[in-house]
């Protein structure tokens, strides 16, 4: 596969792997401005498929209602790139796929701004037995910086999740 | 975003992105053996939102089956690695996200074998107006040379469709 910029991100893969399987739990994810790649990342480890069931790539807003089922006006009220739509799309796709969690990524990763919001400005949705919630981030960089640094905030956040610290 | 182990991903995404744009066509994934990475190469192109919706990563046969409505015919008469279900997801996800193509991945990244077929074996699908087929290959190199090499793969052929040449 590609390789990550950061050296991180495979580590972060293969220990979030590792942490699902030693719990038998699963995850699916949910993407927006990440478009896959969080899938891939995860999907580069032997063995994911035993905690991976699959994962949505909800690029437009069609997707993300007509199959996620992030209610119309969450949108409307707050727009898709919003914590409150994030939690509808790692919701969505938990129930989707039929996981233990769902992560979801939606924000803006540039070139130009969307709905008035700065390039930089991310989401991510954590959904789970304990309940659902959003993490809003700024982060810096290029597309491609700003696409990485997703993938390393939702896994780094599924990771904390399962060790209790959130 | 990743860093394409091969100098021609980046530009096969962007001239596909191209290609669809100027046709006012689009074109949705669904991916096993790459998981994702065949979104993340096209939304790693800015503007892609115009001709991708999305996709959907359908790693474990459940996925294929229950949102992607591959028939459990296909699956028990032909297995997961196989033109038929290569051919069944690009039909399901076109359906599924209402694009005009739908562009498939399935087969084997390895380190092991799966349904007693060498590592390497990969089946790539695409579902256009003009119907649908699959191509198989016999791909060489590591699990993520192998998954890259499938995405190059899947997207020469929505190209090599787009031009009439198929």
């Amino acid at each position: 596969m590609a390789k990550p910029e950061l050296p991180e991100t495979r580590t972060l893969a293969a220990q979030l792997v590792a942490a699902l399987q030693g719990r038998d739990d699963s995850v699916a994810t949910a993407e927006s401005l990440t478009g896959g790649l969080l899938a891939g990342f995860l999907t580069s480890v032997p063995g994911a498929s035993a905690v991976f069931p699959g994962g949505l790539v909800s690029y437009s807003t069609d997707v993300k209602q007509d199959v996620l089922n992030v209610p119309p006006d969450v949108v409307a009220a707050h727009g898709v790139v919003s914590g409150a739509c994030a939690e509808a799309m790692a919701t969505g796709v938990r129930d989707l796929l039929g996981s233990t969690y769902g992560v979801s990524t939606t924000g803006v990763a540039g070139p130009e701004t969307q709905e008035g919001k700065p390039v930089g400005t991310v989401f991510v949705g954590v959904a789970g037995p304990d309940g659902t919630r959003a993490l809003e981030l700024s982060l810096d960089g290029d597309r491609a910086e700003i696409r990485e640094s997703s993938c390393v905030a939702a896994m780094s956040e599924l990771l904390a999740t399962l060790a209790g610290d959130r």
